[in-house]
């Protein structure tokens, strides 16, 4: 039988997020973390609006579901976003003790694979899903700024 | 002339932060920011208070002197954190553009150094001012919480 809930059912999720932040003129990332085919956190980049580079979509999805756990580790969760984390929340990942990460587009230069972040041992990575469709987001993010400066 | 605000000053407010860290029952680490010799934010780790493996001291001092400071760069500050930066507090430090760090006691195992993480390239880092006194409070700690299972 097909899994109706499959990584990419949940990635459409993580880039519905994505165009929230894209709305908000912030760099267009979304996360979504799911426990047991549960969303239990739903979170966009909010760098700008809160002045703060820690608000990464990761970093408050992290937040947001321990908040619902009600306990620090996800050890039986998996993060889906759109962009491949960067070395900050590949870091807070790492604590986390995450089960799963799903990431769509590669970020060659900020990324924490070629910047060789480690991740918990116990990490599983998949990567490339909806890519295109995280990085034509990108794109588009990126031309349109240019355009209005 | 002798400056009374050097680095050992300011580092022994961010033990004094460890300190509170400590007595909440929290892996001892403590910082500070200072801008032209004004401490504009005062954090301890609170991840266990709070549920949440994002809250160490540098995460909430930076997010805190961003808010102080209205802007998400910290390119004039300098972060005093009684033990070296993790990965992901390295890497957040790296978006923050942070001018200087000083840090007490190394983390030979989780610290950013061994790890291999890129900071901003106009980062400066200064390490083992007071790391004795960090290094024995982190001691403490783990010898009481030994004690008390």
């Amino acid at each position: 039988m097909i899994n109706p809930f499959d990584d990419t059912y949940y990635m459409k999720k993580a880039l519905q997020e994505a165009e929230m932040a894209f709305e908000k003129g912030e760099i267009p990332v979304g996360a979504i973390i799911v426990v047991e085919d549960r969303i239990i956190a739903r979170t966009h980049n909010l760098t700008e609006l809160l002045n703060d580079v820690t608000a990464h979509a990761e970093m408050q999805a992290i937040t947001s579901a321990a908040n619902f756990l009600g306990g620090k580790y996800l050890n039986k969760c998996t993060l889906y976003v759109t962009l491949e984390p960067c070395q900050m929340c590949a870091g807070a990942l790492f604590w986390s003790q995450i089960s799963k990460i799903v990431y769509g587009a590669s970020d060659l230069q900020r990324g924490f694979k070629n910047l060789g972040t480690t991740l918990h041992p116990k990490t599983e990575v998949v990567s490339g899903i909806l890519a295109e469709e995280a990085s034509a987001l990108m794109k588009r993010f990126f031309i349109e700024k240019r355009n209005l400066n």
